[in-house]
């Protein structure tokens, strides 16, 4: 029976594991994201000490080099987190164990591990959103995970503003954008407290935190018609927003769209992840899975 | 040698025509669109006149049923063209000719000319919008037609407003969703000119068309990771504003993506079509040849 190594590298902490589902996983180690070198040289102790490993998956922090012709495939782009930019993961990896390793997106992996053992079940079409530090998306068309000119961001979207909204955003390359509009920091930085301090006294928050969501959510039906897209992160955990960005995505369509898939409010459209925290590190097993059938996208 | 029939079915005119690729078409007749049965009796007439086909090819104007498992299948949804909503496009043609019938929406149709003979050849994710009466966009992910949960609508999409630009917008179901401000309808309603006669004296019309643009534009990169996208329909057709378009969602991109295809201001990403106004028509030679292979998407 094979046996797979995952790793889950995220802006803030990296979590490794090592297994063949979410349900059997051996050990589970966590450690904050520091610098590459140190970062990189932890993950690769975890991995020595356990039994030999088939293939070894990454979901990692974007954006990344997922272009296998290119010559810096395997890295992580320019990005705003110092010291990334540019850092070659895949390699370091690959020469200290000698296996397959399979390479994506954390969002486009926490949608693979939905997609196999979670709320992406059965789909062909579907995206899995993050709404935490940042905000992004991956995904997967038609049974493949999307991957184009780059990859798929969603975070930076460009939406119309909540009428009553004067918050000028948070982003530093947008200002307003769905990020800096609805990202954890923005919640800070506007309310003063952070998102898991909102709750049922926090209406005005959750509503232009809705609106924002609902808008992107939306667009995004109108432009890839998923069959469902699953909402994750920490800023989802705050109380009544799911249920309110499914109103506010369904005021923002419209009834534009026809489909029996948005009756109920959309309770079976817009979802939270059935594997919580774990479908990022679920991904990274089948990302590993896959490249050691050879298959890396 | 096969020999194809293609089908261009647009809200204003049908476009028919007998070839196997857009440069030896044999035949093209051109007649408006009015009822149902008006439209598909003269449709069936013109290729009842011409030798035996081997396929039909269908891009039609939606929203349709594409689901091939749908009872519906091959029929157009609910849609504000009056007469049109639940009509079935497919079987009228199917069982006058008795040969296999392809069938998908006017703008992955174009999108599959262009693929084939024009500005996305070679290319493995690309999209195609038109600008016209109404704004659509269709495309081709990883080599596949998308058809989601509806398909990719891209007009209704939720942008922000022009700063300085007060208009409500013309969509009866969104107000000043992207269709609502920069369709022909929406420019003629706004400035009392319609699109063709805007022209170097329009800076402001054009300005406010390309700020509406741009922010698609961006959002679409930003969701697709498309390597190019082709703009085609007849606003497209006012002078410069496909740089104008250009240059706007470069700045609202805002730096973020990194590639360089984004190079010389953009010049090689968005891009008019190839084809021009023939398209959708080759579209249909593309549709109808997979039909006869046994391919229906």
């Amino acid at each position: 029976m094979a046996l797979f190594g995952t790793i889950e590298g995220g802006g803030t902490k990296f979590v490794c594991a090592i297994g063949r589902t979410p349900d059997d996983l051996r050990d589970v180690v966590t450690f904050p994201t520091t610098t590459p070198d140190e970062t990189l040289r932890m993950t690769i102790s975890f991995f020595s000490e356990q039994d030999p490993l088939d293939a070894i998956g990454i979901a990692m922090f974007g954006p990344l080099d997922l272009d296998r012709s290119s010559a810096t495939y395997g890295s992580v782009r320019a990005t705003p987190k110092p010291g990334w930019s540019r850092v070659d993961v895949v390699s370091p990896v690959s020469e200290a164990f000698g296996v397959p390793v399979g390479f994506d997106t954390d969002v486009n992996g926490a949608a693979l591990g939905e997609g196999r053992w979670g709320a992406g079940r059965g789909l062909e079409t579907f995206l899995y959103v993050t709404i935490g530090t940042g905000i992004g998306g991956g995904g997967v068309i038609a049974g493949d995970s999307i991957h184009g000119l780059v990859h798929p961001e969603i975070g930076h979207l460009r939406i119309p503003r909540h009428p009553e909204d004067s918050f000028p955003g948070a982003c530093p390359f947008h200002g307003d954008c769905l990020e800096g509009l609805a990202a954890g920091p923005a919640i800070a930085a506007r309310w003063g407290r952070s998102a898991t301090d909102l709750g049922p006294d926090s209406d005005r928050a959750i509503e232009f935190e809705a609106f924002a969501l609902g808008q992107a959510m939306a667009n995004l039906v109108l432009t890839v018609s998923p069959e469902r897209i699953i909402l994750g992160g920490g800023v989802m955990k705050i109380p009544g927003l799911l249920d309110a960005t499914r109103q506010q995505m369904l005021a923002s369509l419209g009834g534009y769209v026809d489909a029996s898939i948005f009756a109920d409010g959309a309770v079976d459209f817009l979802v939270a992840p059935e594997l919580g925290d774990r479908s990022g590190i679920a991904g990274g097993l089948v990302l590993a899975e896959r490249a050691s059938s050879g298959l890396n996208r």
